[in-house]
């Protein structure tokens, strides 16, 4: 049993696996060294803390039961050594000790180890742009530059904030700059959506429609070249024109911080991160590492991926200190489930989009329901929105995504979807997902339920789908005239549509297309739509029957169209 | 393929097979019959109606799209005969054909079938004692008795009223009654906690607790032996007085109709449930059954069990649906999940309970663990109390139990391990569920990663616990002198319990342990105790390295003492 113990980083994973190998072998010696002088905190709290939700720094450092986990803290409660402002420089694997560098009195010392943990976590990609040394241009990797940047706006210095990438910390920084401190903010992102890579266009414009009603401003395709500035930065140059800004956030994602292991010879992956097995151990056994700095094994491709989440790097930790102490526990890889808050909505998924489902080679499609959150009766509801992705031959199920109101129920209905992701689902096991039932938490059939079934219906080519955008295309040419808009809802619903476009909206309420079948349009293609795509389908069942097959079924109907912001 | 299909009953899961079956095959013919006069509504949605939370049954009856689901409706956009009023009496399987009795013109004819569906759901359990026939005894079982109900309260005529049975049904109205309502109500549960058979003891007293709080009141243990009055109830007499009422409601639980199924010669369970295979198929492969008439096999034990929820038989609905168009759908059985609103409480389920699995022969233990249900530092957050039940030698996990705020966190946690219980997981795998991450909406070690961790402790003899109910016995016997409880909290914390409680309330923080080891108390039973089990959970391991053994560890600490109703 190893009876000394070097961490490399306190930030999540070091205390989480130094603290669970301490409860394991309590008379076991732990150093935990980190660079900076505050550790243990609650990284992802960061956009909270620069809302002022969470007024004081210390907040992200205490434990829930109020004590900061300061040097003090780890000594007296955890037994733990841990020396902050101190820099792990090398680490001599032969002689098993890590040079180490006290930033403060510059003294260097050798600290020898049994067995080594590497937590040294993620730095932000660094844009490389002329510029971006400037004052005003800040990243919000660790608490520091948070504090720098709250500071920054407490004390009035910011009007215009510039956010370049529209990822996770982008969206939530943009909501933490307008909704508390009424900052004018634009979010430029070089893909054409928010959130590239993990959800869909459609579901990413339902997310950007909100926030743009909510005053942020989003510059999408656009490359930001050059900022501009005298010392203090003032502006940005994009490929499309000027973008005025006092206050800079670099958000371009995050990259693993494995310097130290790649000049220790330990086997580091194309992306930089460090390689690790099951047991989150190094190519060196005496060396584990997890967290932010390594790669993990993404359980829907079977390739590597790259997470980095506290929540990931908390289990990790806590399987590290499991190992540490003789154990066998093993990381099983990651699906890559995640949840942000944005405004009043929920935005979360696990495993893939449909274009990382195509782009790693899968023959998939993916289907929507728009529905309620619980019983249609019940008085408190509201509309969610859901995605699946299935390989289309075998009804695979390779990732969902969801966008709904603020609170729990859209992450219970992705959380629910990504714990059985491992075991790799079908179509129609999340048709048969067994959720819990009441009707002020669930309708009867839940979404999660419709949302396998539609998936079921749509492979078996009885459901044969529109997307929004492409609804979008089809609308914004309807004068070709090769398309009719049919609305399958009651007359109430499609009236003023009809009266709109009397030339491309007809309407055909679902419950009399039986006896109304004369009245179809003849030789166009028939785009069926009514609320939500429930009775736009069960009309395309109608319609199939009496052999008028040239359909597709709008999916989420007219109430997606309005959440993605298409008003006709 | 049939093309002659009749459906008895039309509340749930008729309506969703005839339906499914239509869609699949919209040539085929569908009749549905029923005995009441309202169909196709959503039976769980009473408490609701009767709260005045839904204000019109016909809501209880609409689609999501405001179309009422009655005759006309399944004609015009279903396709689907509806004859109502009318009762199936009996069933000829030679001639493949079903008696059926129109209870408006009283005549009879034989209704012709190439496969029947059995939809005849539920009746409330009789409570066989003298008074029940008397005017203001009442089940909430259908729609027409919901609103019996609701009509002689909005008429002032209900001023106290008895509830029978402490089970879903009975809590759910108890709120409705006093929440809405202001009737003094009280509950009388033969067993001796609410909810028996569905959480532990542990938890039915925090939601009794709760429940009192909002002035309901409960006899537990307690058996009605007669209702009193003359025409119109007045009250009970039970095994233990009596209680005056002007509305009692009878909520022992439901149990199968299958009168026709049994007088046809149909297999049926010593429970009384059609006996169905995994495609729904009765044993007469020509018929089908499913909803709240059948049994289907338990996940978790393999035997049958009975689950009349309207959420299985919608998806029950659906697999028949299917399979009566020559598919090959499969149920897959059920793990039991329920979720229940008890005022601002919401209680949910999944699996066996610790009673029922030690009563099914397993060798189980279950533990307890509170924590927020978001990260700690996040301003808006709440308490949830969630309990694993686990075999011993294996670490499958048998079931879940979780009582949290309203709201849909604690059911989203419910359905993460609903969803795999199935793949019988073990506490480690739920120690290792990745459950999307942000500050808002989790913890980065959410409460169930923490369960199953605290489980796994727990199962290797590290954790060794003590119930809130065992403490109380303690506490109770205080005065023997051999158990002191020992406060691992801050001096803050402890000191009031302490000053009022000198002889056997000591106080050493956890992180000051090491320290005052010589203040422990030698020789009698420790009780360790913090605010929620963690602090006290390390106090041990430290105690432990220190071979002082004779240590327990409160789950949930004093925040489970609290929501328990243990006032110290």
């Amino acid at each position: 049993m190893p009876q000394n113990v070097v961490v490399v980083g306190a930030v999540a994973l070091g205390p989480k696996a130094a603290c669970r190998f301490k409860r394991l072998m309590p008379d076991a010696k732990v150093v935990m060294v980190d660079k900076d002088d505050l550790i243990s905190y609650g990284g992802c709290g960061i956009p909270y803390f620069i809302s002022g939700d969470v007024s004081d720094p210390a907040q992200l450092q205490e434990t829930s039961f109020h004590m900061l986990r300061d040097k003090k803290f780890f000594r007296e409660a955890k037994d733990i050594e841990v020396l902050t402002k101190t820099e792990a420089l090398s680490i001599d694997r032969k002689k098993k000790r890590v040079l180490i560098h006290n930033l403060l009195t510059d003294e260097q010392k050798g600290l020898p180890y049994d067995k080594l943990v590497l937590a040294t976590g993620s730095r932000p990609k660094r844009l490389d742009i002329p510029g971006v040394e400037m004052d005003g241009v800040l990243a919000v990797n660790n608490m520091n530059a948070a504090i720098a940047i709250k500071d920054r706006i407490a004390t009035g210095q910011v009007e215009k904030a510039l956010i370049i990438g529209g990822g996770f910390i982008g969206l939530e920084m943009a909501e933490a700059l307008t909704d508390m401190w009424g900052i004018e903010t634009t979010v430029v992102e070089i893909t054409d959506q928010l959130l590239p890579g993990l959800i869909s266009r459609n579901m990413a414009q339902i997310v950007k429609h909100h926030m743009e009603e909510k005053d942020v401003d989003f510059q999408l395709e656009e490359r930001v070249e050059r900022l501009e500035g005298k010392g203090k930065v003032e502006g940005a140059v994009t490929s499309r024109g000027t973008i005025d800004a006092d206050l800079v956030i670099v958000a371009v994602g995050a990259e693993p911080n494995s310097d130290l292991a790649r000049d220790a010879g330990l086997e580091i992956s194309p992306r930089g991160g460090i390689v690790v097995n099951s047991k989150m151990q190094t190519s060196d056994p005496d060396i584990y590492a997890g967290g932010d700095c390594v790669e993990v094994t993404n359980l829907i491709t079977g390739k590597p991926g790259y997470y980095p989440l506290g929540s990931m790097a908390n289990r990790q930790g806590r399987i590290i200190g499991t190992n540490l102490a003789g154990g066998t526990a093993e990381f099983p890889g990651a699906v890559g489930s995640f949840v942000v808050k944005v405004f009043d909505l929920s935005v979360a998924a696990a495993g893939l989009s449909i274009d990382v489902a195509r782009r790693e080679g899968f023959d998939a499609t993916s289907v929507l329901v728009i529905q309620f959150d619980r019983a249609h009766f019940y008085p408190e509801k509201d509309l969610m929105t859901l995605e699946l992705v299935v390989e289309r031959n075998t009804g695979r199920v390779l990732g969902i995504q969801g966008v709904g109101p603020m609170g729990d129920g859209t992450v219970g209905r992705i959380n629910a979807v990504a714990s059985i992701l491992k075991y790799n689902p079908t179509a129609e096991d999340i048709g048969n997902l067994e959720l819990a039932y009441s009707p002020p938490f669930s309708a009867a059939m839940d979404i999660l339920n419709a949302l396998g079934n539609t998936a079921e219906n749509t492979l078996a080519g009885k459901n044969r789908i529109l997307d929004v955008d492409e609804f979008d295309v089809l609308w914004k040419h309807r004068d070709k005239g090769d398309v009719v808009f049919l609305d399958c809802r009651g007359w109430g619903n499609a009236e003023p549509f009809v009266n709109k476009y009397p030339d491309h909206w007809k309407s055909i309420p679902q419950d009399e297309l039986r006896a109304r079948m004369a009245e179809v349009p003849k030789g166009k293609k028939l785009v069926l739509i009514c609320n939500t795509g429930v009775r736009s389908y069960e009309a395309q069942v109608t319609l199939d029957e009496m052999d008028i097959t040239n359909t597709c079924n709008l999916q989420g109907g007219v109430a997606c169209l309005k959440k993605w912001g298409l008003d006709l």
